[in-house]
């Protein structure tokens, strides 16, 4: 199989290490389907479309991994019918790498009727009540179904707050799925898949999960159960205890975050991977990120505003459409506004992560850091 | 003022023939905000977007002319905002030419509690039950303050069907309308005004109505009261019988026509411009213009189907998306259905136009209808 750049790949996906500043690193990913230049926020398309947005003007903001769930496409389209559509890429018109999560979470926040057993999850969809069982093994042959680059295994998203005990039985079930996701997994040039480290806020739950999948061997390594409510200091405790466990010549994936904040202190902290709905759902929702923070775009106070809605924003929102206009069409309910404030929204995580790999090449994070917290007044 | 071209403009907008085949005419019309060559079907912007697509993208499509209406801006952003925000074309980031319709239409289908006297009309918004109230002076002033190239003036669309006599009376209000609305306009070079022939389906009111329009001048003229449930062969009756009566050298407008085949027709029987909300709304319900006619991409036929909507377009929707795409879009209500459907359909339209002008600067007109009618099999 030759990848994008028409170079023979032979082996899994891989990821080059071009630099550290502490904790921090910067990297690129190698896939099946071409490299992303990390720290990256993957472009969120749970149901295989960025919402509200072109894939094509994702890409011009800067997203080259995508990441959709198993979740949605095993209920739509379904694994045979998007294995006989020629998978994800073609389906969506993402031709850059892709992610796919198991849909482990998606069960437990969207789904009726969750049986978890050893087995596996059975639940009825949230759209017409059918029955579904989903297992280590389906979710990994669904995602070959997919042709996704990268396969996350099915783990169980442990609720916050628990026990410790339920804690630890949730983490040891993930992680007894992800030996048998493994066990499912095809390898294939330029592919990979990643175990999913669990263990709530306890940091030696978190070191056994994460022992425990350095045993069984992935081509890179998420790390879930955050941004769940714990709030940000408990989520970077934990990032400080558990990404050293993890090996330096593998992708890190901090599932689900977050907000920009978030997002700096887990780079800083050494995560390679980002997604999160965030700039999607705000965008349809009136919320636009600023570098001071954010600001709600239905507000009357922009109803008679001519200044776009950052004035240093070179996106296409910015370049072309008054705070005024964008407010008018949130008034309105025109579909144009959530597609003008999910591209702005886009650009501006792109734009952060571009400017987080610029500041590690050049070596001058801590600065970027320090700039970033002055900025911000609203968030 | 200077024109788009950068060309001196002292005259009101005006309108160039540049050749004739039958009844049928190419030419170009020229506003204060550039130009455009007609037959010309313009993009439909009632609320200052059009709905769904990006202007950028409405134009890159072919679409040279917007249509927005005084109903919908007087009540959102409303006439003094949008002046003082610089018009609508700054605005709607539209910076070619601009028609605004006079509302007259949309105050009869969406307003409530409407007391129609001699002076005006007196209506609650259908959006918070304010009071309002719009006469032919109001309408011709507000539609200075947003700034249109071209202002249509106050009418009232008579009811399909209504008898002679209140079909007779309602013309003759509008035509007395159509005279203070004249009045009201404020001459300024490349902008113009146009009036509106209306008389239902008797030809021997049309005339009436044409020839106290023509007693008054105006820049242009447009047709009102068809497509309202009269049928395609009336409405094609009346254009025989009216459009003779029109002058040569003026813009001519069937307003809120329609369906292909009814642009066909109508431009074989001398109109230049064109506006329905028909691509764009069934670009968000799921149906398709292609050259066989239409079809509903929420039919589960096209689930498995990876040919695109149509395998001669060369639209960004067909070059990347598979019919099972945009179907799965549908099932899954996600916004890029109508994003992608839309911008087809808009595509649709202005390649229709665009043939048309083609056909008429070959004089070939007559087969190209030939071949159009040939195509049909579905509508």
């Amino acid at each position: 199989m030759d990848n994008q750049r028409g170079e023979r790949m032979t082996a899994p996906l891989s990821f080059d290490l071009i630099t550290t500043e502490g904790a921090a690193r910067r990297g690129t990913l190698h896939t099946a389907h071409g490299t992303a230049e990390t720290p990256a926020f993957m472009a969120t398309a749970t149901a295989a479309t960025i919402k509200a947005l072109r894939p094509e003007d994702a890409r011009a903001a800067g997203a080259e991994i995508a990441i959709c769930n198993t979740y949605h496409l095993m209920l739509r389209p379904g694994g045979p019918r998007l294995e006989a559509l020629g998978g994800l890429h073609r389906f969506m018109n993402w031709p850059g790498p892709i992610v796919t999560d198991s849909g482990g979470f998606q069960v437990m926040s969207l789904a009726k009727l969750r049986d978890l057993t050893e087995d596996g999850v059975t639940f009825r969809s949230h759209l017409d009540g059918s029955l579904h069982h989903l297992t280590p093994e389906s979710a990994a042959n669904l995602q070959r179904m997919f042709d996704s680059d990268i396969a996350m295994c099915l783990d169980e998203c442990t609720p916050y707050p628990s026990s410790w005990e339920k804690t630890a039985d949730s983490m040891r079930r993930s992680m007894r799925w992800a030996e048998r996701a493994r066990r499912a997994f095809t390898p294939r040039p330029g592919y990979g898949q990643f175990g999913i480290v669990q263990g709530g806020i306890d940091p030696e739950l978190r070191r056994e999960s994460a022992e425990k999948l350095l045993g069984i061997g992935f081509e890179g390594y998420g790390i879930g159960g955050l941004a769940v409510g714990e709030g940000q200091a408990a989520m970077f405790e934990v990032l400080d205890s558990t990404v050293p466990l993890l090996p330096i010549n593998r992708p890190r994936y901090l599932m689900g975050v977050g907000r920009p904040s978030d997002i700096v202190g887990a780079v800083v902290r050494g995560v390679d991977l980002f997604d999160c709905v965030m700039p999607t759902r705000s965008g349809r929702t009136g919320q636009a990120f600023i570098p001071q923070g954010t600001l709600n775009i239905r507000n009357a106070v922009h109803a008679e505003d001519p200044a776009p809605l950052d004035e240093a924003c070179t996106c296409p929102t910015c370049t072309s459409a008054s705070r005024a206009y964008v407010h008018h069409l949130f008034r309105c309910n025109e579909i144009l506004g959530p597609m003008l404030l999910t591209a702005h929204n886009t650009h501006f995580y792109q734009t952060l992560m571009r400017d987080l790999r610029a500041a590690l090449d050049e070596k001058r994070l801590g600065a970027f850091v320090a700039a970033f917290h002055e900025r911000q007044t609203t968030a």
